[in-house]
């Protein structure tokens, strides 16, 4: 059992992967800037999951999870660089607008929001990974969702670790892609499928074609 | 039957996928900066492919392919404009290096190499795709290769024109993904997939999972 927090963990991805990984046995705790909020939230789940303030939730954990929108990082992750020093920091964050054309994706001048995420939190270990799950059938506890979860990262062991917790949830298979400076395209994988998925009205993934799953 | 030229087509990918192509049925001239060395290129294929210099293949051409390298295509585009003009060019250019850490991406300013393609040759009309096929395996004639190729492009005309050429070739399914601001994405998974493919010695491609096939 490892102890996890999502910052900025009530939105539907938080929400979605936080039960999946209470489901498979491991301590999760909700953030929000307002632990109220986060309470209520995590109450409503299938499962015992806490909800209190992000930087209570990141005290107490071994890994966090960041599920902001990408917008609101900048502010976030430098008040929390106390709480995750040393610690396993998975960055899910897609920088991405909407306008007439659809879904886009957003420059960083970083080069990724996970370099970005790196950058604000120098003394964490960064791992990127889990950026278009399909955050609201996670939160249907029942549906099975199979899905390649390739995770970047510069520190090896730190993406074994987040790997292994990917495969705790049953279908999920996280997997070790590359270093960190890769994460542009991960992220811009999100409005690629959303469009896609609006043009021919399907629910798309990207899977890793031959390669040998656990 | 379509006339196809290969800018720069003595490469893996010009030599590889146009084989394809010709075996498909269409007509397909290699171009090279050199004409002797396009004609003796093509003479090697398992498949009546022409060669001559770029300019006249371009000249003859319906559809042009761009298979320079990324570094190349602002020194020889420019000279093509002519020649391309109100013609559908396809970008399968993947702006990329090497280094001790592996594969990258390259940040381009225009966002991609296909929008780069686009502001040199603003006459005509630029579709991205065909990034990562295996091109030592399109050389292999008899050997079926099942592929997912997302084509990304401003103009659905021209898009659909490239996808049914993707789809002459038996078991590639080319498919309308999204406008070209969406390509740093395709070109980025070439080194996403070297990257995961030397990790595991594996030949890994991408497939939309869930997305309708003909």
């Amino acid at each position: 059992m490892t102890a996890l927090a999502f910052v900025g963990g009530t939105g539907p991805l938080g929400r979605g992967l936080g039960l999946r990984l209470a489901m498979a046995g491991h301590s999760v705790v909700l953030g929000s800037r307002s632990a109220e909020r986060a309470e209520g939230v995590a109450a409503e789940l299938d499962a015992p999951v806490g909800g209190t303030d992000n930087a209570a939730a990141c005290a107490g954990a071994e890994v966090a999870f960041v599920t902001v929108p990408f917008e609101g990082q900048e502010s976030i992750l430098p008040t929390l660089g106390r709480e995750l020093e040393g610690k396993i920091v998975v960055s899910t964050v897609v920088p991405m607008a909407f306008d007439a054309g659809g879904p886009h994706p957003l420059a960083v001048s970083e080069g990724s929001a996970a370099e970005q995420c790196q950058a604000l939190l120098p003394g964490s270990r960064v791992v990127s990974g889990f950026q278009w799950l399909p955050a609201p059938t996670l939160l249907k506890a029942e549906v099975v969702v199979e899905m390649d979860v390739p995770l970047l990262g510069d520190d090896e062991a730190a993406v074994e670790q987040v790997a292994a917790l990917a495969r705790d949830v049953k279908a999920l298979h996280g997997f070790m892609a590359g270093p960190l400076r890769l994460s542009s395209t991960v992220e811009g994988l999100t409005p690629l499928l959303i469009s896609v998925n609006r043009r021919y009205k399907a629910h798309t993934g990207v899977r890793f074609a031959g390669l040998a799953r656990d």
